[in-house]
């Protein structure tokens, strides 16, 4: 089991790393994904109303729901004010600037991208295991502190959620290993800073080398008449 | 009103039947929910994270959503490993056998739904009955309970929730009507383990019947300017 | 900040008008946004557990999210009768009678639909700040209290959501306008009743003049590759 204290300190802030580091790292992941649900906003020609929406929800969604689920309210992400002014700081370089970003930021964004969902996997399953929860109730909180905010953003633009479409570079996977990984070490005691850190960058790098492998999941055999897939 | 301890044991696990008949009802009825989300996503072409979290939605959405408004949480559909592995376990059999169960397996399916269907709004009422809803709150929430998921489900495929569609044959108003009768056996102190094993059978009943008799619930008038519906 | 007597009395219905005028007023909010989404529903073809279904998160969804946020469970939306009731009332009389309500209710419904707006941004954001929130997150709070039925209505009901959408005469901004005045008042001790009934109204008037004007919120530049919007 999480030792009380090492759980806060974990959840306050350390996932090994330096704090002010780590606080850093978070915070950049609350702006990517605000970018990521802003540019979405963009391309379904939302007005800025939904620029702002889409990047709040895709940056936070995940986790305001997991602190509902857990009971954590009112949760840190209405309560600390940099979780809210930057989504809307993403927001607004989205509107002002979604064409330079499109044409230029595109592969950077996919790699803090990355960063952010190995970091919340984390953050999220450590949360859930400081509220008591266990095994697979942990790492279903863990994938949905880091995939919950993409797949709100897209329900909101009205569009199939990514995270479960088969052309689909990996990406809920590694977020699932993260949280499994997590669970599994805080059960045998093994739940340290260095320990977090590293599968926060092993959930970071699985994502990477999908991305340039194009690794997918797998799909359900003969899906379609034509007997392809599997 | 509900005797707290009657109360306790109506929703840790007692609708009037042996308790472990109850208890394999209810993981039969999260099992076939969760074989419905799976094959909406298989039909979506969603890959194998679209079927695991089509079909944890759709087997536990409804819960979810009513632990959350009733504040019990961590809600136990988070915290007993059962609840999530046997929708894991859903997803599991969808993804290797989608195809047999919807050539053979569609007609049974359909009555372990029915099932489902009877037995959450019961279990859904009376768990909002103990935390101190009355009359319409306790109906809405076992009607959630029941039909949540499935809406959730539909919403994440992005389809219209079937159970608004009027081509759907009675699934709402059956536990709408199961719902208000513990309301009100509960309002007049009747409400007791037998009470309850009956209305979830009647709603069960009346599914059944619904479907092979093809009843819909009524459609608003003049909808279209041919003057169709009623 | 607020004082808890003050907080209190605001919350339990003065925003500085006669406290039964202002719960007439709450009622009349609830029921206008519940035929917004009973309209919805007839538009879309639904039967009735859909209209009822839609008129009822139309009308209550933006408070319910709100509370289970804020911890404030089970939330009054479903303890108090006339919360449930109202809706279900406004479902009935779509059912019976949105042929008329297109006709000729329309241009009244929108006037009633403005005063929901300001009215329910105004005890949104006061209702979070009685529960500690401060700052961007009373005023998130304030904004979905006022706004997220109508986005849940156009999820349900499979459309791009309304409030984002370029082509809306402004929704969002006054709310959020109203919002922030609240929190403003509040941070420098100057939010009272009379305070609360005038940002009501001014949200309110600026609604309708933007009905009356056709002022629409901005839109990201650059959009397409014409080069239009700004």
């Amino acid at each position: 089991m999480l030792a009380p204290q090492l759980a806060l300190q974990l959840v306050q802030g350390s996932v090994g790393l330096d704090p002010s580091i780590e606080q850093a790292l978070e915070l950049i992941g609350i702006f990517v994904f605000g970018v990521s649900g802003g540019l979405v906003a963009v391309r379904k020609d939302f007005d800025l109303v939904g620029v702002i929406a889409l990047a709040s929800v895709t940056a936070l969604g995940g986790g305001l729901i997991r602190d509902a689920l857990l009971g954590d309210t009112p949760p840190p992400g209405l309560t600390e004010p940099s979780s809210l002014l930057v989504p809307l700081l993403a927001a607004a370089v989205v509107f002002a600037a979604h064409v330079q970003i499109e044409r230029r930021w595109l592969r950077p964004h996919l790699v803090f991208d990355a960063a952010g969902l190995g970091l919340f996997c984390v953050t999220g399953t450590v949360k859930a295991l400081t509220f008591g929860l266990t095994g697979i109730g942990a790492v279903a909180l863990g994938v949905l502190t880091a995939t919950g905010g993409g797949v709100g953003r897209d329900v909101l633009a009205q569009e199939e959620p990514v995270l479960f479409r088969a052309d689909t570079v990996l990406y809920g996977i590694p977020a699932a290993l993260g949280a499994g990984a997590i669970t599994v070490a805080n059960h045998y005691g093994r739940l340290s800073g260095p320990t977090a850190a590293a599968v926060a960058t092993a959930v970071f790098a699985l994502r990477i080398a999908a991305l340039r492998f194009a690794w997918h999941a797998p799909r359900p055999r003969n899906r379609r008449p034509t007997g392809e897939g599997g």
